[in-house]
């Protein structure tokens, strides 16, 4: 595989969404072929899954189904998606991936990184992230930038408590702490012009190597 | 829990569901409490994940996709179904369950039967069942039973071919290998009527220590 699959994580409100927009045009203006994703990434099977996880109805939907779920999904958009995308050579972008559920499922919801890590191995065997941005922001300020911006769309994880969101953040320090070589943090909590700045420099400081 | 979980496994055409049913029957009038199920077992949110399973449309998923949504389809009947009917002390029969991943799954379609094993684990916990009959008969005779039944509902697994049903076979000697206290091995090519009797009187024997 030649390309470079690069994943931005982050408590809500950390700016990663508008961060990834402005380097895919960066870095397609410096010649790069660049993908952009998220999942479930427009896969029709990934879709399907995500709205029986998102479904409102399914109020009786245990932890550990839902942590499979996503599991699922990530594989399947990684099959269709990511992995064809680093089979052509390509740059790829994805907001959100293994790190996500780490925190949020592993840590945060208390299922246990190492267990949540298992099942994400099933899905992805080896094809972890080469590169990771994290973007380093405490959650209360991540939450009061979303509370200003009347643009964006809310979802579940808004909804949850602050104390929940600070277990988020601490689950992103204990990956950061784990995964060194690939995690690289970047201090979200300056102008988003700075900060797109460092996030391009790390970007492609690794894939000049 | 003062309930007991008893699953049945077996190649196809072995003749588990049928004597289910019968046993069910017996053991009610023997006094006990019985649950049958089968998953997805009625559960709203995992029939709505078997449907993607099964959506005819979904041509591209993948292996380890298709056993991830098994393994959060079993988490949710799970929890909904099988342990309340264990807290309320009930005898649960329930048609396939691990088994049935690790020998399909992990074994004949080559995922790994540990590799399968640690998602299920993560889904059942430590819930693994009490005891499991495991149905013995040679593959291409279930299959000729199943060509001869014309009421029997055809399914995808119907269609594979012959040695695919002869690893599912080998699957579960190996498991019987692996569990030799909780698989009980009973020779199903017999009159149903004999295996009927020989499964009632194994699970008497473990319900009545």
């Amino acid at each position: 595989m030649n390309g470079y699959f690069i994943t931005f994580e982050g408590v809500e409100g950390a700016g990663k969404t508008t961060i990834l927009q402005d380097i895919h045009g960066k870095l397609e203006s410096l010649g790069y072929d660049v993908v952009s994703t998220r999942e479930p990434g427009g896969i029709e099977i990934a879709e399907q899954i995500r709205h029986v996880i998102l479904n409102t109805n399914n109020t009786k939907m245990e932890e550990r189904t839902e942590a499979l779920l996503y599991a699922a999904a990530r594989r399947q958009h990684l099959v269709e998606k990511v992995i064809p995308a680093l089979e052509q050579g390509k740059v790829i972008l994805c907001d959100r991936f293994i790190d996500s559920s780490l925190a949020y499922q592993g840590y945060a919801r208390g299922l246990g990184m190492d267990e949540v890590f298992a099942i994400n191995q099933f899905a992805i065997k080896d094809q972890m992230p080469n590169l990771t941005i994290l973007f380093d922001l405490e959650p209360k300020k991540g939450l009061s930038r979303i509370a200003s911006n009347k643009d964006r769309e809310r979802n579940r994880l808004d909804l949850e408590t602050i104390s929940f969101h600070e277990k988020v953040y601490k689950g992103y320090q204990i990956l950061l702490d784990k995964f060194p070589n690939r995690i690289q943090s970047v201090n979200a909590d300056q102008p988003l012009e700075q900060v797109g700045k460092e996030v391009l420099n790390k970007i492609l400081l690794y894939i000049k190597k």
